[in-house]
């Protein structure tokens, strides 16, 4: 056993703050992810956290604060449950890194994505209660850990939209895959907020603040923001006029066979995962043996919900040699995925939703 | 003046149907679109219609169907006004022709697109007086107008499901820019679906109809289909196989200078829109004078709502000699626009997101 409860196959990218990937065929067996296979993705030590001693703060633009314990916020709201993505925005960055450099960020293959169902209370059931105050615009997600990678070093945070705040998909979450959430994962409380960048997904979640403005958290206000792909000098390491990062787009990656394997040639089972953003499925999926020239499309998994990923299945011909598998997919609004990852390098390597590429040899 | 009340200078690609484009330029100016210049797109001859005569049935799966004269649709519903873009799913298709022919579908520029201020009623209203049964999931729209395109000939028709009814946004509209619906673009009423290809917004509107499936009609079975990008042989034409259009996706074109304009060289003023899908705005747009070497930030017009497109701005110097200007656009979920058309080529020609590409001569 690995770290955190972890598989000893991880690749563990980080031992402190811990990040670490599952082997991407370890995501191609079920739509969900066991605790101990699911990506964990940090920024400071993992805090140590006293359910019986914890508390959240609701507080702000509120005409009601609220400070609650465990016990008392499981009692006062409905809990519900939700399958939910949580993707990395730097999910696939290696597909850019084989670019060009990307110093000083985490070197994710296609691994920085799991599912779960979370079971918990809707956010918006708490906000309600709370009573946001007109100029309520933002609800911002404050943890104690305290990353040494802000600048200054400060506890991590984020926020989110009102607008999305309070949609009945976000949820505090003690509960995953039927059981309570792992201390790595966010114990005692996390915030899950589907389709969106797992950066939001705060854990360890101790006050959430209503505000007219998003956070100033440094991970929200600096970093998780999509830099220019060429950025004027000067600007290109802090993600400084970057848009900031919320929702997922379309993206796409292979899980069998794995990158840079030997296999037999001749009928091969290639798998994938594909996730569409907030409003849309996947609609298509195409893999192709022969680097893009010829193209089969592959069966698709129906979508088990809003905020769930699909997996792809086919059977690639693959003839001896040296081979480069290829997918493409097309969400129901007809987006397709950009090619190169040349034309979305940028310098914080965010959002590769490029075509994935697999290269395999054939004996 | 033109057929239709359209200006002298639009693209007129065929007189009946009447299908009919402006100059790119003249998209420019303003967000909204003046009614000489709204893009037109037919499937067969503009029905007569006479309002005094005209009626509306909403009927299928509800509890109460309905029959309503024009001014008992006026006066039972609050009516509502909203700035909508309608974009045709073939916009752009000439960037895709350049590819590879695309036989018997209308070659449009980058005009299949305009933007009014719609005035009507919610089509939610409606429903909730007609009151959907239980297994009620789509909404289709029909109207008199024959397209002898279609196989059968049948009347044009289409659906949305029902969730995406009951959204809102979804209007039946009477008035553009403060005037009376102009009979070419569906007086007496229209539907009016923002965000999605503008053939859901049917024109000259006479029924309404619950269903449990999708519309049967030729344009929502079988047109308006994505089809694969390389198809069996012998499903190509006919889009079978295809996943249905409806949400659309990120796009953007450069309106000004006019493709294969001779310029003066130096600076010169470069301009274009930009449009988001549901739920998210345009975050970026980069434009480049050198094919995509190296590139600028143009400045981009605040949103003006959720369902309108972004003009976008900027200066390029641009040198003596042939020059491609190109733009790119990112939406506020980070998704970035494919840069070939040859990868998008579909042999319906629809949902050309692809880069742009402008060529001028400046001397």
């Amino acid at each position: 056993m690995n770290a955190w409860g972890k598989r000893d196959d991880m690749t563990v990218h980080e031992r402190d703050p811990f990040n670490a990937e599952p082997p991407r065929s370890a995501l191609a067996d079920s739509r969900l992810t066991p605790a101990d296979t699911f990506y964990s993705r940090n920024h400071g030590p993992v805090p140590a956290a006293d359910p019986a001693r914890w508390r959240l703060e609701v507080d702000g633009l509120v005409d009601r604060p609220l400070s609650l314990s465990l016990d008392e916020l499981r009692a006062r709201w409905e809990p519900t449950e939700l399958e939910v993505t949580l993707q990395c925005a730097g999910n696939r960055r290696t597909g850019l890194t084989e670019v060009r450099d990307i110093p000083g960020e985490t070197p994710w293959g296609p691994g920085a994505i799991s599912t779960g169902r979370f079971r918990g209370i809707r956010l918006a059931d708490v906000l309600a209660d709370a009573r946001p105050r007109p100029g309520a615009a933002h609800v911002a997600f404050a943890a104690p850990d305290v990353s040494p990678l802000a600048d200054p070093p400060q506890p991590y945070g984020g926020s989110v939209p009102l607008a999305k705040a309070l949609r009945p998909e976000v949820l505090l979450a003690w509960s995953m895959n039927g059981a309570p959430l792992p201390h790595v994962h966010g114990a005692p409380l996390r915030a899950v907020v589907p389709g969106w960048i797992g950066a939001r997904s705060v854990k360890w979640l101790t006050r959430v603040t209503v505000r007219s403005t998003p956070s100033d958290n440094y991970f929200q206000a600096v970093a998780y923001r999509l830099p220019p792909a060429d950025p004027e000098p000067g600007t290109a390491a802090s993600g400084e006029g970057g848009t900031p990062l919320g929702p997922l787009s379309l993206n796409c990656a292979i899980l069998r066979p794995d990158d840079r394997a030997h296999l037999p040639c001749g009928p091969t089972p290639v798998t994938g995962y594909a996730l569409a953003g907030h409003g849309r499925t996947v609609a298509r999926v195409d893999v192709s043996g022969d680097s893009g020239g010829s193209w089969q499309r592959a069966d698709v998994s129906a979508a088990a919900g809003p905020w769930v990923w699909q997996h792809w299945h086919t059977t690639l011909d693959l003839p001896r040699g040296d081979v480069e598998i290829v997918a493409r997919a097309w969400d129901s609004a007809g987006t397709a995925m950009p090619e190169s990852p040349g034309r979305l390098w940028n310098p914080k390597g965010y959002a590769n939703t490029s075509w994935p590429r697999t290269r395999v040899r054939c004996r």
